[in-house]
């Protein structure tokens, strides 16, 4: 019995607070690619995720998304907001849409990218970026290809928690190098967030299995016939990975 | 919303009903392994199972457990009861201990199991044996390495669903070939649980992505240090799989 007590435990319990900003959803949700904020609100919903992640045009000072739209539909009260600069290709770019979405909206927590040719997290210039917010006292979570030394140097910078690409964004391949993964988990101490590749629910799971403390997703669901339903099918890839990593289970094969 | 309506009608619909039985749980859990009824219960209620699998010694006519100890644990109006012949390493011994289930016990619902040398499904054994049983009038889940000539030849003898070997039987090696069980899930049209090798979650929610209707578990959780916390994380990496395979995703590989 004290197992299933183990289970609501795990759900429920903040994989990471920040002041007083609990996040208790091990399932983030990109949603860069919408333009309704009712959707956005049904996907997020329907995945139980209790972030919204928002951004602004870093070359005009212009949302992307009117964010007045989603006051009403993602009251802070529910959703703890914070923002991204996804869009970022430079040092500089990713640093001028983070100090707007903080300036203009207070926005103190920062899903940190600086990604370069093919779309993929530059870990050098986000680790100059993360180093240069922390001076500020930003709070990052920034998205790195796994790479054991740079997720050290973050983590000296004292980030929140890291991103590690598991496959090319948007690419759907799920994690093609487990083991790589499994070492920056191992070598960290802070929490493990795995993103890039995830395209359904099989990949989220073993994410969850190799000892991520949660996983973002956003093409995946964009694509699906019914992103609804695979928002769902996440968040209990989510709760199955993360039971299973806790049990100590004794599979032959993780991949 | 109606895809939300979906997750309610995939996760409680009856994948399976034979007369006024009514298969609700995809996650079915062999008990084999376990010497306390108690423990046995505990198990099924964390994977949310609805099928107590029983079976008996073939070559004693004695129960490998003691039944009448289960009839107070799990009893009938909870639990659906069937047989099976997983200790048959003949079809001789295999029609037996069906028989016995049958005649001593009223059970007419049968996991049918003959496995030859390496502990693997003896395909042409189990159709044999398959044909006289459903000439007797028995309900059969046969046991089979993947094979869609054989999958339609048990389909064509009134099986009520089939199972088919994703890795060796204890293996915990998951499922290497996935296409091999994808062609045979789309070439028949009974139900297919998927079973043998099943280690942890994110090999259950792999099969489900494929197309299974279900899964057997069985000695992942035996051997997991938490085995209510695994078979509670089977029963997510369920759901989480049905909901993704219906939600038309389009992830770049499933391997």
């Amino acid at each position: 019995m004290t197992q299933i007590v183990d289970v609501r435990e795990a759900v429920d319990e903040p994989w990471l607070t920040l002041g007083d900003l609990h996040f208790r959803s091990r399932l983030l949700v990109g949603i860069e690619q919408y333009e309704d904020p009712t959707l956005v609100r049904q996907v997020l919903e329907a995945s139980g995720s209790d972030v919204f992640i928002t951004t602004m045009d870093p070359d005009n000072s212009r949302s992307s998304l009117l964010l007045t739209d989603f006051a009403d539909e993602l009251p802070e009260t529910d959703y703890r907001w914070i923002g991204t600069t996804s869009f970022a290709r430079t040092a500089q770019s990713a640093l001028k849409t983070a100090r707007a979405l903080r300036d203009l909206y207070g926005i103190n927590v920062m899903k940190l990218d600086v990604r370069s040719a093919g779309n993929r997290p530059d870990n050098a210039a986000t680790i100059e970026v993360a180093e240069t917010l922390r001076a500020e006292g930003m709070e990052i979570l920034p998205f790195i290809l796994p790479d054991v030394d740079d997720a050290r140097a973050l983590e000296s910078l004292g980030c929140a928690a890291l991103r590690i690409m598991a496959a090319p964004v948007a690419s759907g391949r799920g994690i093609p190098e487990p083991d790589r993964l499994r070492e920056v988990i191992e070598h960290t101490g802070l929490p493990v967030i795995v993103e890039g590749g995830l395209g359904t629910a099989g990949h989220v799971t073993l994410a969850m299995e190799l000892g991520a403390a949660g996983v973002l997703v956003n093409t995946a669901l964009v694509r699906a016939d019914k992103p609804l339903l695979l928002a769902r099918a996440m968040r209990y890839a989510v709760q199955a990975g993360l039971l299973a990593y806790r049990s100590g289970f004794m599979a032959g094969d993780l991949s």
